[in-house]
Formats: structure tokens, sequence, C-alpha cells
């Protein structure tokens, strides 16, 4: 676990716990000891495994964690995910924020998949965007990996996405990349976000890395695609589908962002029990 | 803005931005004014204007914002719903993680409307839980509010639920109430949940002030609200989905508590689009 | 411990040790082994071990901890009440910010037994309330639960009070109520401060759970109960003393709060002893 | 306000207000103003006054803040310590936390100008001590000094204490002194805990610049305060007592120091009525 | 300023304030203003100016703060580059940590100024690396800026450099940039570290965007140039001197990077003077 | 390792790492070891190896750490100081924030012992300053320590610095010493910083208990210690250099104090490289 995710949980449980759980603390020593197990009640894609037993170990360092799968592996409904034995109350003052944690990542990696799946064969990558829950954005994006997609920036500080916003502000594609190839730290590539297939071709021009065609039809997007030739990577964006997916894939893209990967991903039906106590 | 939601914004930005937004910064000067709209792209229920608003103002102290409307209001596709005058660098550094809030707590609202309309003219309350994003909590709940509906408790602190694995573990619900009445802050209510009406007569003969129905059939529902007799409240839970909602409803129970409100709700779409700089 | 404990904990050392303590440092090598004892230095109930032994952790993780008693016992002078045997350094530069958690914590549960005491054998709960030292208000309560009293609610959170500043403001105790009731999460308890008789006939009628009588004499709050008649729990609340808080449980109230449990408690004279080094 | 008590009141709200106040949130708009009184209900000494007042300006920047006295000044009971005007939110929310710091640290004053005025007409003066409550020794300190007391040191790291403890420990007190006169950062002074006159001659000799006398009968202060005959400063600690503090301060010590000021300081009585909504 | 630089000027602060500034607080009161004046006593490139009014107006809100000249320009000895009006205890308070920060950045915005115009009029530019002061990078990398230099990465996560260490243990360069090119974010940028020509060749071969050259001769820098041929972009780095500079960039490489610009840059000598009080 | 380091490592690692570290990540499974060496590669004295070490233990808990050698001990080129096994992802994503730390610690012990050296056989001590790097300044000192040097003071608070500003702004020496010496804290020591022989004596007469020699010349600085005759402290200060502190030293002074120590120290340098894996 990283440090970064090491808060995320951390405040996850004081958000949670808060002044206490009496519940727990009452109906039970502190020295009773349980086994439990999470199960999948639906298929999907698992991730986040690394996420629960981090925040199980934080309420109960000796519990005893083992995991029945890895992330990125397929589940079945009824399947045992994993298996806890330790602490009763660290097992029952944890399950709703590991739970959360398991859910809303397995979400995200089951919706990746789907869209991975429907473009098997192409040479294309899935990728996400910015649009993660706040405050989860290492997760949510660890969860497209596991679910087969690619990251795209993590922030605004690791490549450089020049917009329509930008553009016109700037006056100008040519003027902005100008100023941004002799100011900007060279070790950051710099996308250009177009909406035709003329502002493709000034893009590639003005030294654009990356060309974000955004929300242009298929016909267009395969017109740009072979106008740029390989000498910059195409990027397609905007209301992508899964219906829709393998039909932008097939214009020659390289890659296909979808948000709603991230800000739209139905949570996976898992549950913990206890089993003995 | 509570201090709490002051930090989850503060750490959304400082999770978006990080070491610096080299696009907005080397192509823009400091002092750069514009007016910049949000509009919706998509109708629904809108949460979370002050949180955007707040978001802005983290980076540009003196933006003027101007809502159009208000949190809880319906909005339709095309509508703008707030217009914004200020720094250009802090609008654009500021876009992604307000738009993030925003759409996220709106889908929220929409899902949990959908809910309460679906339930309208009966007497019953439309409740979250606990399955929230980890760290929004208090966002996600607002946004429930916004949607017309009620919080259920916040974490494990304001309010005792006894559930499945809490009774067995503690060796069946008669000697955990009798232990929680004597040791608990008697400022706390104690819900029990359980799964036959058997159970349900169990838990009020032992003192809950609350009964929870864990996926019980309509019919069982009634049949507990029927017995329980308005003695304790009585909460129907488990898989509720906007087309059963009502007929649960119908069964009587006092609230309806809603998971996937939540943990998946689809973000409403929304944009942002500089109108002039 | 919890995360806000030892949250708490952490900060109590950086508060003392700040840059540094040349004292122990200096005087003695990193790898220096002793044994030290906490002894009581008055007779009182003893709360705080688990929150001195983590505070000492912290500092010397291999530290072995052997307590003598556990937290709501009684001690008497002279008594040993913990040893410790581990690192030197560790154990002095501990020393102070143990031995101040453990005796404010033991101040607060002596003084707490004393009213636990003086009501025994009566149908009462001696309660806290927020009126607690900043920052510390999780761990005065649990001295009071250690004391034998029970803990009244943790925040503004975790249970509604409608004092009279509310019930003015909102024009009335009926409107306050009706408005509660309709909005307010309703797994909490809501709770009316009066001040009259008069008043908690109003409260009861406007639906109240719990009825807070301040500061009233004996026989206007034996009337209280009487006329509330087990349809609401009653508190009695506003200058309890030692002295008179039998006469006030005799009245029948469910609930005694005491605020000097914790904004007077006297600290527990306690002092450690290096025996070895 | 500095940065640290900035931080300590920003603890203290979310300790008390979480994940939030639906007492004053439902019952008031966000823009109800009110007016409101501050009053002592019992004589003491003020202390904490920017402190109370930062804390309402946390949840309220807008409001009026009149104070109608200063900390050290002596206030009877029933008068007016200050005024607020401004949100009635803001006012109902920061109420309690406000007087926790308020009466807090108005009795930690009132204590101190106790012991001060009991020695009145003496070259003494009166310290406090590192027994403060974990979290607020900054404004503990403060508040001794309020009182007309003066701060001893404010942890381990701004002057050096050599006790019993480190004495047995370093092989006697020249040993222990020739080590730390060599390597300690030499702008800070040295203190040595001596409970004899024979130790007293000892730390003197070894170069203590501050004798601490403890637990010594009065005679034995007399004549080690004449042994040492201004060659260091001379400190009694231990057991002091309101009663026996000017017998102690006729004893010629510098300094006496007495942790009760902070660590059993009863609260002064103050509270905050509404007085127009 | 951004949310990292502020938490950055809190903490410099909070480190040298500690708890409390006895000095200026006990000599002036609050309400004291002083105008006073900060003078580079050596010539050099400026940085730092917003840093440093920050720091002030943390401590002093309403301080008036008037710079002389901008980050960037050069200044000579005895030049007035800041003119402040406000409080005195806070002009005192912020002093030193002002400073620190004002020497620290001049200084290295003054050495990487001489680099930059070592190789002034060659199509070159000069890079820092990570080897800055650990909690200070965003600001160390803000000053080779002012200085007229270029960022490299800014950490692990905005850009994959591929070194020595890497390749031997992923078993060579091409195996490590396959699974790069198939995994890592494709927005990143892969750069190689090599340390001969037949290196440089392979690194090329495997797809490598920039291609290091580490310690290498200019003879070998101008042939792995020649040999790459702008297919890749070429960094010079390791034990890169002033007077070798320019030596290297005449081999034709696009960037330098030099450690010393951060690690080891001279403070550059400016003091604050009070003017009037 | 106390707080506060632990503190400066951990945000020091999350600078660097941030969001992650895809190289090692992608390149290398979790349960990879190797082992690696670090070496000095020029001469110096060695400071940092605990920090080193607690850097590594972060990311890799298990990690074996050997030191071949210890602080304040002086390395000579090619010598290696300290062998590591362990996760290899942990070494590799630990190098460089761990180098940082140790080649800063080791520049300024390495410019210590220079000066410390240059005075040897002299009654005379070599003091740092607080111009320390922002945030690191415990550090910092550390190094100083290790390099022989003693620590003024850490900051404002743990002793009091009259200087210039303050004596004009609170109208001479003898008004600002005489109310210093009846309110601050009576454990702190109070320099007076001075510019003339006559202002020494102003000092004295004042009661500083150190006084500070500021830019004075030799022959005015051997005056000033002639006349003070032991009756106070004397510190040199100003910029002073390795050719010219001994001339200083000769004066007679007690202490020399030397900002370059911290702020314009020369990183040593240092490198590591995994010899397995």
């Amino acid at each position: 676990m990283s440090l970064q995710v090491d808060q995320i949980i951390e405040r996850a449980l004081d958000e949670d716990i808060g002044s206490g759980d009496p519940g727990s603390t009452l109906l039970f020593p502190e020295e009773a000891r349980a086994t439990a197990v999470i199960q999948a009640k639906e298929s999907g894609i698992l991730a986040g495994l690394p996420v629960a037993e981090a925040t199980f170990k934080k309420l109960a360092p000796d519990l005893i964690w083992q995991p029945k799968t890895r992330d990125g592996q397929s589940v079945s409904s009824g399947e045992v995910v994993a298996e806890l034995k330790g602490s009763l109350q660290g097992i029952l003052m944890g399950e709703r924020v590991a739970l959360n944690f398991l859910q809303r990542l397995s979400g995200i990696a089951t919706a990746t998949r789907r869209f991975v799946d429907a473009v098997r064969g192409l040479d294309v990558k899935i990728l996400d965007t910015r649009k993660t829950a706040p405050g989860l954005r290492v997760l949510d994006k660890y969860a497209v990996r596991a679910g087969g997609g690619h990251n795209h920036r993590f922030g605004l500080y690791d490549g450089i996405l020049v917009k329509d916003n930008h553009i016109r502000a700037a006056g100008g594609v040519e003027k902005a990349m100008k100023l941004l190839r002799e100011k900007s730290p060279p070790i950051l590539k710099i996308e250009v976000e177009v909406t035709s297939v003329c502002q493709a071709q000034e893009a590639l021009a003005a030294g654009a890395a990356v060309i974000m065609l955004d929300n242009m039809s298929s016909a267009d997007m395969a017109e740009a695609v072979r106008i740029i030739g390989r000498r910059a990577l195409v990027e397609a964006s905007g209301g992508v589908t899964l219906e829709g997916v393998r039909e932008i894939a097939a214009t020659g893209v390289d890659w296909i962002s979808v948000g709603a990967l991230t800000h739209s991903a139905k949570a996976l039906d898992l549950s913990l029990e206890v089993v003995s106590a």
C-alpha cells in the first residue's frame, strides 16, 4: 500500500467510526476472535483486495487475510473472494469501509473489462479520465488497470491537454503550442483537443504529440486518423458507450477514453459474513 | 461550507493539481480574467453548487459566482446552472474538480428524487445507507437530502444497528439488547436487523426502537408491520429497486433504505464553457 | 487504540518533545534499558492505562508494559499500577505525557465514581456532558465510562438537543419539533430542554423522546416525572453537586448529567519512578 | 491567533460538530442573524476571549465580536464579558466549544491569580509546569500568564531539567552536568532537581543555573537558599498549596511552581444567551 | 500561491515559532506598526518574492507588501527588493522564515542563470533534477524556472526514467521497454539512461522518447547525437560544471541536466531592516 | 526517529512518488528482492544514515539495512557506507529521497567539521543558526552536531535574541531587557546583539546572559571579550569564513555561529547501486 492509499483508508475509517462503535465494543470483548468470508453476490471483475486487507489490518493488525483470488480476475455470484480470521471487533468495525472500497473498485474494473472486451482484437487502448470520485483518484485508476484499461493523465501535472477553452483564450493553437513547447517541462507530452479534421491538421502542424478527437463522427475520426498518419497519437473522446466503442476503435484511433468507467460505475455486490465467532 | 467539506475540497484540488498545471499557468497571465458558464447537458436534480463555488474560490478568492438555480431544483438539458467571472487560470484549474463534485452529487440527488417520486403520497421516507464513496460521506448524504431523501446514520457512532452477525456472535437478540440498553449511550436509538416476522417479534420484545426488515417479501413485511403495530419504527432494506419501491412502501413500513442512491448513482452530465476571456 | 486516540497521543508527544529532548538523548545511549513503575500517590479510580501504554510505545515500540490493575478499578496510595521495561530514553521522554493522560483520566473516573456511588440503588444513570477539554472528548468520555457513568451525546451530530435558545428563535417548541421530526435524520433522538413543569408538558406533547429539566427544584422535577409518566425519558441537569445528587435521583428522573465530571475534575496524583537502569 | 492555536480551535470544532448539527441547520435559515451575550456566572479572572472570538469566526467569518473586558481582568457574577452579533447558526454551533475554551482558561487564570495574590509583596514568581491538558499546552500556559503567573519550560526542548531519574541513571550529578555542559545547546539553561541541602550544594558545584528544591521543608529550603547565595536561581516545587505558598515564598526562593494551576483547575462558570434572533 | 506552497510556508513558520516568540510579543504591543526593507547584500537573480510575501501575510494579513523588482530579475548589492509596512510583531516573527525562502530560491535562480548564460546562443535547455531539498521541490523547481532553466520531471510520476538499475534487473533495455510501452500510462514519455553510444542505439531501437547520456565524453555524446538523428530527444547528465557546460552543449544534445542547481546552490545574501517603528 | 523526522520523511516520499512510480512497479513484481550499496563518491563526513534507513523502511518494512559506518565518521571516495537487502521496488522508489537526505546532511556535517577543525585546540564552540532549509531544521541541526558543531536556538521559542531591530523599536537595550527579565519565561536565556564595544558594555549592564558581537573586527571583539570578563557568554557572528574563523576564535569568544553551515552547504556526492537483483 502506498502512503497515499494508507491515508485514504485512515480517513475512510475515521469517517465511519468517528467517536466509536458502541455496538461492537459493548457486545464483544476485545479478545473475541472470529472467521468471516467475503463473497461475491453477482459476477464481475474484482479489484481492491489489498485495500480491503489494509482496511481490516488498520483495526486488527494481527488479522489473517486469505485471498481466494486476485485483483483483475473475474468472479461469479456466490464465490468466496477472501477469508478473514481475527478480532471480531475489528472485522465488524471494518466491514462497511472495506466493502465500500471493494464494491466501488470492482464496479470500475467490471465496467472497464466490458469496454476492453468490446474492442478485443483491435489495436486500441481503453483509457480512463480525470472524472473520478474526489479524493479517490489513485484507487479509481488502479481499478481501471485491474479491469485491463490504461490510465490517462493522473492530474493536471503529468501531461498537458490543450482544450478548446485554452486555444480560444490563447489566440489559436499555433500560438499556444509555441509557448508550451518553449516553456513547459519538456518531459511532458502535449495533447491537443480538436473537434474537426481541419483542427486536427492544425494541431499536428503545431507539434501535438497526441490529438484528441472530441465528439466527432466515426467517418471524421477515420479521416483524421488517415491524415495524421501516425505522426501523432490519436485519442477518441466524448460520450463513448459500450455499444458504440467498437465502431470508434475501427477508425484506427490509438486510445479511447471513457469517463463513465469512473464517474458512473455501478458497485459490484459483495457481502461479508461472520461464519464462526 | 463546514470544515470537513473544506478539507475534502482541498484534498481534491491537491489530487488534481499536484505539482502544478503548466497548461494554464504558461498560457495565461495570472491577471487574465474570464467569464464561464456551467451548463446541464441532461435533465436531473442539481446538488453541489456551494461545493463547486467553494472549489473555485480556493483557487480564485475574488471570483464572482452567480448561481442560476438552487440545490434540489430540477434542471433540463442546456440550462445554465451557474455563471462564473474571475481569474482565467483559476477557472481552468478548478473546472474538473468542481464538475466532479457537481456531477456526482447531482447524480445522487437525481437518483434519490426518482425514488421519492415513486412513493409520493405514501407515508414513508426514502433513506440512504453507509454505502458511500470513502471520504465523501457528508457530501453524498447532503445530496440525498437535496434529492428529497432522508439520512440514515452517518457512521457507527450515531445510532446502533444490531445485525445478524452481532446477534449470532452475542448469543441471541435478547442478550445483545440487554447489554446495549444497560451500557450504550442512552441518547442513541437501537435498531435490530431481522429476516423474518418471528425475529421481528423477538426484536420488538427485546426493546428495539427500530426494526429493519432485511430482504423480506412484501407479504412478510406487511405482516411484520401489523404485528409491530407502531411500537417500533420499521425499516425495509435490501435490493430495493425503483420498480419495486412502491410495493414495499405500501406494506406500511416507515423507512425504505436504498444503497444504490450512493454506491451506484450515474453522474449527471454537466459542462463548463469559457464564454469570454 | 482507535485512530482518533492515536492522533491525540502523537500530538501530545509532539507538543512536549518538539525539536528534541537534549536531556535524555545526551545523557543516555539509545540502547540503555531501564525498569520503571507507575504508582498512585492517592486513592481513586484508575483510567487511561492503555493510553499511557500507547504513549510509551510510540517512543519505544518494544517496551514491555505490565499493568497491575485495570481501568475502572480503585487504587490506593502507594499502589503500583503498572511496570515498564524498555528504552531508558523512551521512558524518560514519555513520562510526562503518559502521566498527564493518566492523571486527567483517573481524575475524571474518580469524580464520576463518587456520583455513581451517591445514587447507588436508585434506577438512574449518571451522564457526562459536552463540557470536555477541547480535543480530548473521546478520552474524557472514556474515563466517565471507566468511572461507571454513561455518555451523553458526543457532539452536535449524534443526538438533537433543542435548547432554550433554539425554541425562542424558532418560535416555540411545537413549531421546532414539527420541523425536526420531518427533516432530521430519523435515527436521532430529539431531546428538549425545559425549565418548568408546564414546558415539560409542551415538550411531551410535541413528541420529545427525552426531556431535560434544567435547573429545576426537586419538587418540580418530581412533578414533571409524574406527569411525563414514562412517555419520554427525563434528564436532570444544571449545577448538580455530589451533595445534592441523591435528592435529584429520588425524583425519579432517568438521567442526571454533571458537567463537573469533565470540566473541573481534579487530577489523580500518580508518579513514575525508574527503579533500575 | 498563532497557527498552533488555529489548529487547536479547528480540531475542537471538528470534534464537536463532526458530520453536522442538524438541530441548528434545520431550525434556522443560513442567513438568520442574532445577538448573544456571554456572561460570567461566578467571579474570577477571565482568559481566552480571543480564542472564543476565533472559534466563532471560524463558523461565521463576518460575526461582530465586542469584548466588554480583557483577558487577565477580574469579572463578577452576572457581568457580560462579550457581545456577539452574527449568524444564528454560527453562534449556536460554536457556543459549546467557545465556552469550553473560555471556562477552562478562565479557571486556570483564576487559580493562578489566587497564588499570585497569596505571595504578593514577596520577590518570587509563580510558575506553571508541564502538567497541562494534552494538546492544549500553549493555551493553558497563556492562561497562567493572564492570571499573573510565569511560564516554566514549554516542553523538553526549551530548558533542561536533570531529575532524580536522570542523575541516578547517569551516575551522579557531576557526571551528568559535565556531559550536558559540553554537548547540549549552550543557549539552554540547565536546572537540577534536588531533595536535600547537601544535593543542592552538589548541583551548585556542578554548574546548575537553576536548582529545584523538590518537596523540601521550609527550613531546608531557607537553608538551601542561604547556601546557594544567588549563584543559581532557586525553584520550590512539589505539593504546593494555596495555604502553604506564602511560607514557601518567605524562604527566599526565586520561583514556586504549581502543577495544580493547570492539571486541577476548576472551570469558571460562564454562559451564552441569545438575546435577540 | 498554490495550496502546496501554502502548506510549506505554514510548516516553516510553525517550525520557527513553535510555542511562541516571547521576544517580539513581550517587547511590542500587538498594534505596533513598522516599515521595513529587504535588501540584497550581493548581486544575483532574485526568486521567491511571492513566497516571502505570503509568509509575512500568514502572520500579518493586512501587511502592505511593495515589491521593487520581480522574480527572475537580477539585483545588485545594496538594492532594495521589497518594502513592507505592517505589524511590527508580524515582521519580526516572519523575518527569518521569509529570508530563508528568499535566500535559498534566489541562490538557485542565480546558479541556474549562470548555466543558462554559459550556453547562450546554443539550442539547448538547462534542466534541473530531482536532487532538491526534501519537501521543497515545487519551490526549488520554481526557482530554476525563474533563473531561466527548465524543469525535468517533478517526481517518479510524471515521466519514466529507465536507469541502469532498472535495465539490469529487468533483463535488458528491449524487454523493459516492451513492458513499459504496453502497460505504462501512454501519456508519459519514457526516457532511457545509457552510458555508451552502443547503448544509445539500443535505447533508440527500443523506442525511447528521450535518451540520457550519463557521464559520457563530449566526443561520445556528439557521436550519439549524430546517430540518434533527432529520432529521440537527447539529455546530457552527470557531473556537469559551469566550466564544462558549453562544450557539452556544443555536442548537439537537447537538454543538459544539472543536479548542483538545487542540491548545492549557495544562498544569496539578503537582509531585512526595520527602517521605522 | 522522532515523530517530527518521521513526518518529514513521509512528506518527502509523497512529494517524489505522488500518484505512483510506473517505472518500478511495472518492471518488477512486488516480491522481487535485491541487494544494493550506497557509496561515497567523494570524501567527507557522513550524516543521515538513520534517516536514509527510515526512508527505505517506509516503503519496505522488512528491508535489512547494514550500515558500514556511523554518522559523524569521515568517509573516503569509493567507500561503501551501507548495504541494503530487500524489496527491489522499495529500493528503487526510495533511492532518490534517501540520497537527497543523506547528501544534504553529509554536506552540512562536512562543512561543519571543516570549521571545527579550523579552531581545534581553542576553547570555542562552532554553532549553527536558524538559516536552515524551511521544514528541515531538526535534520539540518542534527547534521551540525554530527559534524562536531553545537546547536544555537532551534527557533524563536527556546532562547531570546534581542536584535538591533528590537532594541531600536523598544527604545533602548535597558528598557527592552527590563521588560524581558520581568515577563519572559525565566528558564530562557536572553542574548543581546551588539555592533560595538560600547553596546556590549550596555548589554552586560542590562543583564544579558549572552552577548552577540555582530560583524565586529577582531580587535574590537578581543576588547569586548576582555571587558565582559566572563560575566556573560560571548558569541561572534556575521560573515564568518573558513579562512577567518581561527582569528575570530583567538579573540576569546565562547561561540562562533556560521550561517553557511546550513544555508550554503554543498551536497556530498553519494550514489546507490543495485549489486544483485
